[in-house]
């Protein structure tokens, strides 16, 4: 019998082995899934793994992970790289070829956690290849949203959120019926500046930009959260995703971020989608979809949090909420021009060139010069959007170079 | 085009006609599934309906839902319901057994929100007849659990919860294995003694008892909350309805009644069923399950609830939570004892002959003694379980007549 039942889970266990290629293996997604996948022996063997610009850090992943293949997209890295992989049979690349090559490495699901645009075209290659996609990348829907879904409709494959927001919606809808829904909700922690007032607001430094209460994350996510940029992108993101339009998207501010998203029926029920505020649930969820596996991730513990509260958003003293939205709303590409637009904007926010309440100041304008000059329209292809996210990213440094102090201060 | 749309809506909808029968149409829950029904036009035909005693309203929700045929318990009301159903085709019938005819009338689903003991005979019929049955009676499963399940396991058909808190955990698990799933948490409102001392609460009255803060019932099902016990039942309930042993059913007590249920995957993931507190909701759920349809119930609006708050059960100022948990771990026949004794001690209560305080305690008391008598056993069919539920009402009664004052006082 002991014999019989161990041969039964080994078997189990072979055929739930799911080969994963990881994109964006050295940033913090990428380490929290090699963390998972080292974690819940035997489930997961990982293909490749690619990183940016830290080929120690790559090799490291690599060679933990028994990956067969490593890609650096910093083409200057790779006489290192290959140092540290030599002699462990792990093939070494370099250069953002390698990194597409890595994503087109056969697998079971590629994680596509590469951060910003530089994402955008290596997730892209993976969809189109059939694969399913973990997808921790907001640029991809953000910046291409119409192309990734209909390449993901034509080659019948899936995108799976990572973001803890989708994800939960995702678990909280299971596939039901758009025709069943009446809203989505996604809720914002309301970030570090959920109680200042909008003067406060107004002159906040970078560092308190950076001083998040819930999570913790690169500074343009920071920035943008503080702000509810990152929500305003989220409802974008969410609207490609679950093909639901903006005026069923909602957004409330609950600051203990334990209930991540709602998915509200038509006969009045609501499911919720909730976890402890650890990127390993979601991440795991995805790994392991549609069978779900054993994690060390936080646990939620309702009786220690106490008390859930949330809030409607406060358009006034958080205006990046409603230009994302207004964004979303007319469409022409818009969302392509608001994320080019803000990763400039909050660059120079950083940089302490502009003030905190210029960020949406900025944005807005780009849209609305983009619409005046006719150049605003719906990219038709991947392609098409990155070379609109460049144009308006130029077009934002212009801006920014003479820039007018009465709007940026 | 309109045409054509306007054909294929009515072809739906014609497809989606359902055909119910609800037994306890006179009653709280069949008075809320009758207004569903009538304001979902054309999704649903009602075939029969069974009411207790009242024939009056039996005969107006009757025709008002156009059913053929109409039962009522009380055989002495034959007349009356006759009479007022002349002249309208519907079929009156009355006596039990023509409640379980009714439950027999070819149906797609049966509605079983007959209260008390009186619903596991009827309810039992319609599943052994292969019927989808959506569950309102506690009794069945807290009386009769393993034998509804067998029976439906049997048949291969459903068991769809309308309890508030089982409906949201049913929707939360969606169909999940469980074996993905950690824990499951039914919450408790925590009644009006939620805040009282263990001496409060022990001399509390039924005027103080009856007085629950959310939702409006009946007077035994009130009693059952103010102590605690009624989640007690429902843990039980939710034991054999989900299959889940007790040490994966937990419970939390949240004062505003928004979330009824959560369910803790092993990955981290958690999902809650939520609404309004509104009966309607998992009503219209279960009606059109899968499906769903669009209802007037109230509408849940986290931003105007403001806060949610969860803290841990007190099993000191609420034994009969402890008792419960306890019958139910025991098992041997003990869920089908404590449910008979709690019923006569709640009458006790309620007809002032003990105090709040002595309700756990009889109750405890009956499932010890038949432990100690070799009377606990788990009952094989539903004609044993109701024997056993008749057997422990007479010996509880016989123990209150000559009852020990300092024991009940």
């Amino acid at each position: 019998m002991g014999k019989v039942s161990e041969l039964r889970s080994e078997a189990a266990e072979a055929k739930a082995s799911r080969s994963i290629v990881i994109l964006g293996a050295t940033g913090s997604i990428g380490q929290s899934t090699a963390a998972i996948i080292s974690g819940a022996k035997g489930a997961f063997t990982v293909a490749a793994v690619a990183g940016g610009r830290d080929p120690q850090a790559l090799a490291k992943v690599a060679r933990e992970l028994g990956a067969s293949f490593a890609a650096l997209a910093d083409p200057a890295g790779y006489k290192d790289l290959k140092e540290a992989l030599s002699g462990t049979g792990i093939e070494a690349a370099a250069g953002p070829d390698s990194v597409v090559e890595a994503a087109l490495h056969p697998s079971d699901m590629v994680m596509g956690a590469i951060a910003g645009t530089a994402g955008v075209a290596p997730t892209y290659a993976a969809l189109s290849a059939g694969r399913t996609v973990a997808l921790a990348n907001k640029e991809c829907l953000v910046c291409a949203g119409p192309a990734f879904m209909r390449q993901a409709a034509a080659m019948g494959t899936r995108l799976l959120p990572v973001d803890s927001e989708h994800n939960a919606i995702f678990q909280a809808m299971n596939d039901a019926n758009l025709d069943s829904i009446e809203m989505i909700t996604l809720t914002a922690s309301g970030g570090p500046f959920r109680t200042w007032t909008a003067e406060e607001i107004a002159k906040a430094t970078p560092e308190q930009a950076l001083n998040h209460p819930n999570w913790s994350m690169g500074p343009k996510i920071t920035v943008d959260s503080a702000g509810l940029m990152n929500k305003g992108l989220e409802v974008i993101e969410a609207h490609y995703l679950f093909g639901i339009e903006a005026a069923r998207l909602d957004v409330l501010v609950h600051p203990q971020s334990v209930v991540h998203g709602l998915v509200h029926f038509t006969d009045g029920s609501v499911t919720a989608g909730m976890a402890a505020p650890d990127m390993k649930v979601p991440i795991a969820h995805c790994l392991s979809y549609p069978e779900r596996i054993n994690t060390a991730a936080r646990r939620l513990d309702l009786a220690g949090v106490g008390s859930l509260t949330f809030e409607r958003p406060d358009f006034e003293r958080f205006p990046a909420l409603r230009v994302a939205l207004d964004a979303l709303r007319a469409g022409q590409g818009l969302p392509t021009i608001l994320n080019a637009a803000n990763e400039i904007a909050v660059e120079a926010f950083l940089d302490k060139r502009i003030s905190f309440h210029a960020i949406a100041r900025l944005v807005e304008q780009a849209c609305e010069q983009a619409q005046a000059d006719g150049i605003a329209r719906d990219p038709e292809s991947v392609t098409e959007a990155l070379e609109m996210d460049q144009l308006i990213r130029e077009r934002t440094r212009a801006s920014l170079a003479k820039g007018n102090v009465a709007t940026l201060h």
